[in-house]
């Protein structure tokens, strides 16, 4: 069985607020959108922001509740990434959680959630090896 | 900036019960574990199973609830394999939310909350290619 995920879908109240946090905050394109959603091609999967009401009728689950007990991790390449990120993030309208430190396993990271509170770790992780396509492994 | 997620984490509650939802159900071998984190590699990103007070405690954040509202998409080569998938996952411990059925956009799928009550969407999606290492890109 392949160690597969093809979506993450985020439920979302306000189209234009989450758009605004993920195009002005991380600099990311749409690949596709209309009323109800939008997909983000990402790193070998692609991401989802769709209304949280069509969500929770697709999932036939209508007692979705935030902040859920999950996080989403993006790494950056350098130590030094991480807050000017983070700061940009919390511009586009998210909000500072956990501001950046030294985690005790190593690296440097911090949190903000996104408009609709879903959590993102902003992370420089130096024994995570990355490619030029943003593909992560696991490393010690 | 990279269109770019490097982790998912989960936060659950019983290590145990989890770890064989993920292994015994979808088959997946943990790349590294301790007594408080699992991870596993995936198509360009890695899966983190991670006790939720820790996760709590790392985000900054202790009113985590469930079901979050968001889903993840496992999805697979053909339509004849979303149900057998499915029921497997019932069977290691999951609960299917929605069966299977045919969504007003294409494809089939249905939804199954692993044991921390996460929502799983097991889809297959003929208009999105998958290569052979699982890496998906959004088609039309």
């Amino acid at each position: 069985m392949q160690q597969q995920i093809s979506v993450i879908t985020l439920g979302i109240d306000d189209r234009a607020r989450s758009r605004h946090f993920y195009s002005e905050g991380f600099g990311w394109t749409p690949i596709f959108e209309n009323d109800e959603i939008i997909f983000y091609q990402m790193n070998g999967l692609v991401l989802g922001t769709f209304d949280r009401s069509a969500l929770a009728k697709d999932m036939n689950r209508f007692d979705l509740v935030t902040p859920g007990a999950f996080s989403l991790a993006h790494n950056v390449a350098e130590k030094e990434d991480v807050e000017p990120l983070m700061a940009r993030l919390a511009q586009a309208g998210g909000r500072i959680i956990r501001p950046a430190d030294a985690p005790p396993h190593g690296g440097y990271r911090g949190y903000v959630a996104d408009p609709d509170d879903h959590a993102w770790e902003i992370a420089w992780n130096p024994t995570w090896p990355m490619d030029a396509e943003g593909r992560v492994r696991f490393g010690l």
